[in-house]
């Protein structure tokens, strides 16, 4: 099937973009000795998870227990559930167990811990860790406070406690190499010290886990961590262009629009795709360079200097050039194809439930690729 | 099925408040004398689309071609697909018409026209209306240029002219009652003056459709008009009840959430529904009081003063006291169910694909309703 022949909006994956992203990270993470971990919740992809892995079903992170479920029956078994467990969760998680995944749970406090211990003495083991606050981000205990030993004994009575995780989320809003750098040796060295901690309590923990895609791209050394979770790499995206964790012309993700028409005297190009096959994520509103809902490229990939989807409804786009004159947009036609690139990944990605894989410039659909989305 | 079984997050629909907000919105069109064409790309589910007409299937409005596809293979038959055509689109739509959709297409420019009218004479009858821009927002011709005639013979000379339509999306930016009243006169008198125009000019103009659940709520004439559409009003949402064209208590969509943790010194709660269930619109960020991700509910939909989804990740919601100041965040328990109501209900419920139907503070889910998405 060629571009043309597709319905608008439509998400394109280019696979040569792709295997790059995915060979770049596993090489860093080789040479740094700790396993890698992706995250699917970027891919949502059985077709995609396997490429991170030449074919292989290695280790991974989901963030809902229908991933857990949906990459369980495509043959992954290895899997963490990094958002923090809620009592009302386990027995979805027992179950998955049951069925053959080596699940791992995830929370940061002590009332889910008793819920843990006490769930899994009727019902086996849940391996769980414990989720370390090393930003000030989000989730997570302080890596020097008392919560972390008394959810650690809690834990290991049960014979539940598999390790320590956190998720340097606060990397996203670094502004520099630099900072991403710093950023990287915090998450390390905090998490690493949660472990002493329990580690000289006496206490068993096996998994030290790290990640964020900045973090990995740009982490040092790794001493102390036994792994490393990271998602949007796979894909990157305008916010990770932005903060240099990426080239622009690393993205692998786009969505085909069409132009439906124009506002001349506004220098408007209308497309047929909104936010809702963009998604409403403006993550690059807050960096130096707004790329507005995306950045506008010709049908085969390349870009259009300084055309940028300024605004977006539901299945309308709005493009024009970056400087806000109306001149300097080109009134493309009517039926033109536009490749635009999404500021998130993950966001823009979950709006779609396929990919149309191609490769570089070729107008061909090599392969289509579902994806799921829900809970 | 009680609501303490569901799995977090997911989407709930209080049909006793969907059938007020129907029930007042078909009043009103009855009471102006004009024809209700419900846009169904809110709820995109045949369940909600039968409960706008009583049981039967009225006049719908949709945003893609799937929308039309699935409710005409739910019975629905007057259809508009209210996107501008795209020369790709139309073999599509010549099948929808040849499996008994009476789909009418929309359009703005003269190279859209042109391929209709050529394909028209190939594949038979495509009737069309021509998209009027009355308020500066998206797309649409001038109702006074000369692009109107131009378009208006293409179509007429293939028999394809049905009408004009506009959508005053800017509505949504007014800040008051009078604003908005003056913009659905303004939305009204400009649609119908190109409507004359067209016939003046000995063109064909049937359908005078105009719409937005702001202008349609407040519209105080219609004359001239032959029908609205609205979507919104079916659920309502924050952005809504912040331009008074609903109340917080008319806001029938919410997203059922656990608390999962907190950061205390923060003042945080930490929920299992971050911007996968609620979306990542932030369309109350530019009204006069910004709600966050959402406006918090306990399980029964009862609001707690004051409590916001300050900030979300893609499966973690941060709520708080809207104060800013932690000791006023009372720390709901681990395992606590919420219900966050949003900002933009075409949006949060893009991200799910069922609705979990309940009536007022009952903990009973009545009934599920799928809702599909994609194109």
């Amino acid at each position: 099937m060629k571009l043309g022949e597709l319905e608008t909006p439509a998400l394109l994956l280019d696979a040569d973009r792709m295997a790059a992203n995915v060979t770049r990270m596993r090489s860093r993470m080789a040479a740094l000795g700790v396993t890698l971990r992706p995250h699917l919740k970027t891919c949502k992809s059985a077709d995609v998870a396997r490429r991170l892995f030449d074919g292989a079903t290695g280790p991974v992170t989901v963030s809902t227990l229908k991933e857990a479920e949906h990459f369980l029956d495509n043959g992954f078994t290895d899997i963490i559930y990094a958002v923090g467990i809620t009592p009302g969760k386990l027995e979805h998680a027992s179950r998955l167990r049951e069925r053959g995944a080596d699940l791992k749970l995830l929370l940061d406090n002590l009332d889910a811990a008793r819920a843990v211990a006490a769930h899994a003495a009727r019902r086996g083991n849940l391996p769980t860790l414990i989720e370390i606050d090393s930003d000030g981000h989000r989730a997570g205990v302080a890596p020097e406070g008392a919560d972390l030993l008394a959810i650690g004994h809690c834990l290991a009575a049960a014979n539940c406690l598999a390790g320590v995780l956190t998720h340097a989320g606060a990397s996203y809003d670094c502004r520099s190499v630099a900072a991403i750098r710093a950023m990287a040796e915090q998450e390390r060295a905090r998490t690493v010290r949660a472990a002493l901690r329990l580690r000289e309590a006496g206490l068993p923990c096996e998994i030290v886990s790290v990640g964020s895609s900045p973090t990995a791209t740009y982490a040092e050394r790794l001493d102390g961590v036994t792994e490393v979770r990271a998602g949007v790499y796979v894909f990157f995206d305008l916010v990770m262009a932005g903060i240099e964790v990426c080239r622009v012309e690393d993205i692998a993700l786009s969505v085909l629009a069409t132009v439906i028409g124009h506002q001349r005297e506004r220098g408007w190009i209308i497309t047929d795709a909104g936010w809702m096959a963009m998604s409403r994520d403006r993550g690059t509103a807050k960096q130096p360079v707004d790329q507005g809902y995306g950045l506008v490229c010709d049908a085969a990939g390349q870009r259009l200097p300084d055309l940028v989807m300024i605004d977006a409804n539901q299945e309308h786009g709005i493009v024009a050039h970056r400087s806000g004159q109306p001149q300097h947009t080109p009134l493309l036609p009517v039926g033109t194809l536009l490749r635009i690139l999404p500021n998130h990944a993950c966001a823009t990605g979950a709006q779609h439930d396929r990919y149309h894989v191609v490769r570089g410039a070729s107008d061909s659909v090599e392969v289509v690729w579902p994806r799921f989305s829900g809970w």
